[in-house]
């Protein structure tokens, strides 16, 4: 097996490894500056209502590719890729039940399978790293805090559900310059949607995560909160899907597209 | 029947006075500051093909909203609007082959069509001229030159076609200035895809459109290129829908959305 340091730095390398079973863990750090996406494999039959709910949801939820039904690769984010072997760690869900985790889901593959891959969060913890934002959740190596909010997305047939978001505790400048930073990339969930008191979206307690870990929040920081990549998920096992494949938390598939491709400025 | 004087500058007031049938003409000049969309109707059954389609070229063919099966109210872009009624004039389409041309679509109406709303230059044109950015088109009180090109775009599923583009001529500076302002407005084509050349993009020689009018060119200017609304209309007739309804041109569907609400920066 490898470890983070073996690791070769190129999307379709690390890919093969992948594939080959040689790597199990998350890919928070693999592949520095490549685009990873969130993944979520619909049957044909749902997949119009949940493209309709993500182009309704496009902070949460932003599209950065659809494959054809029941081809299993992404033209546009990595045409060699192959999303049934590519990604590290899969969930099975089936009419919401959580059925299995799997390292390869070639044996579920149908050809009435639509895979859609959304932007990930990742891609802007990058930008502000580099912009000299801090980041609490890295410094306390932990993963980022996720809270279920009281703000309804917009729904689309079978698929309503509360927006989900991300918080990241920043000083007042810092605030300002990850919301300039982020407005850069829409196709990974874009500017904030929140500053500041939790309770307006319906936080009660910031110790309290839904999902990730809690982190410290420091006399004189604002919480910030951006839209988050579990939202669509979690909105699309709420309406029961007969079969639902996802990536296993935090281990994305990793594309062959630069965050800097995907920015708007 | 009203003159562009006497025409209210609200949404909802205009869209009641073409709903009664008092305004047959184009769109263009009602309502500044507001964002105008063309408009695609088909059959459900082709409509996640001509979503995903529309996902894989976000530049020509950006989605504004897409309404739920059989309902004529678009939710994001104006949900007390009624996409049968609410355009000056509609154009319909059986097996790609234009049938009519009418003012109300409401005999046609099924439980199983889509209306897809997609962004349009109108919005831009605005932000360019606040900005100080002359148009040739407007000072030759003309239509956009459109034309072709021979760049295809991303096909999906019965879905194929070329880029269609617009071209505005410009000074260097005024073509840098409005790559800047248009980045801003993704959801309305955003940034050019070309600048310079012609031929680098199939187009032989400027002064013959495909669509609209030909505009001047003056020494020392650059055309510039944006990716087109017709080019998702075009691509669609291609295919040959059993029917599809859209708006007729230049009679665009006017939003209760402002301009600068879909602005990302």
């Amino acid at each position: 097996m490898y470890s983070l340091a073996d690791m070769p730095t190129t999307p379709a390398e690390v890919r093969k490894i992948v594939g080959d079973g040689e790597w199990h863990r998350h890919t928070s750090g693999l592949c520095p500056g490549y685009t990873q996406a969130n993944l979520a494999i619909l049957p044909l039959e749902a997949a119009f209502e949940f493209l309709v709910f993500c182009q309704r949801n496009p902070r949460p939820c932003p599209v950065l590719d659809v494959t054809e039904p029941g081809s299993p690769h992404p033209r546009l984010l990595a045409p060699s890729a192959d999303v049934r072997t590519d990604l590290p760690l899969y969930r099975i869900y089936r009419r919401g039940e959580l059925q299995a985790e799997v390292d390869d889901i070639t044996p579920y593959w149908r050809d009435d399978l639509v895979a859609f891959l959304l932007g990930c969060s990742l891609t802007f913890d990058w930008a502000l790293l580099n912009a000299g934002v801090p980041l609490r959740h890295r410094e306390e190596d932990k993963i980022t805090a996720v809270y279920v909010t009281n703000i309804p997305c917009t729904p689309a047939g079978r698929f309503h559900g509360p927006l989900v978001v991300s918080m990241r505790p920043m000083s007042p400048t810092h605030a300002i310059r990850a919301t300039q930073i982020t407005s850069r990339y829409p196709s990974n969930h874009g500017a904030p949607v929140h500053i500041g008191d939790p309770a307006a979206i319906g936080i009660t307690d910031l110790s309290r995560v839904d999902y990730g870990d809690a982190v410290s929040v420091k006399p004189g920081e604002l919480p910030v909160f951006w839209a988050c990549g579990v939202t669509p998920q979690a909105v699309a096992l709420e309406s029961k899907p007969e079969l639902m494949i996802t990536h296993a938390p935090g281990c994305m598939f990793i594309s062959d597209v630069r965050d800097a491709e995907l920015s708007v400025l």
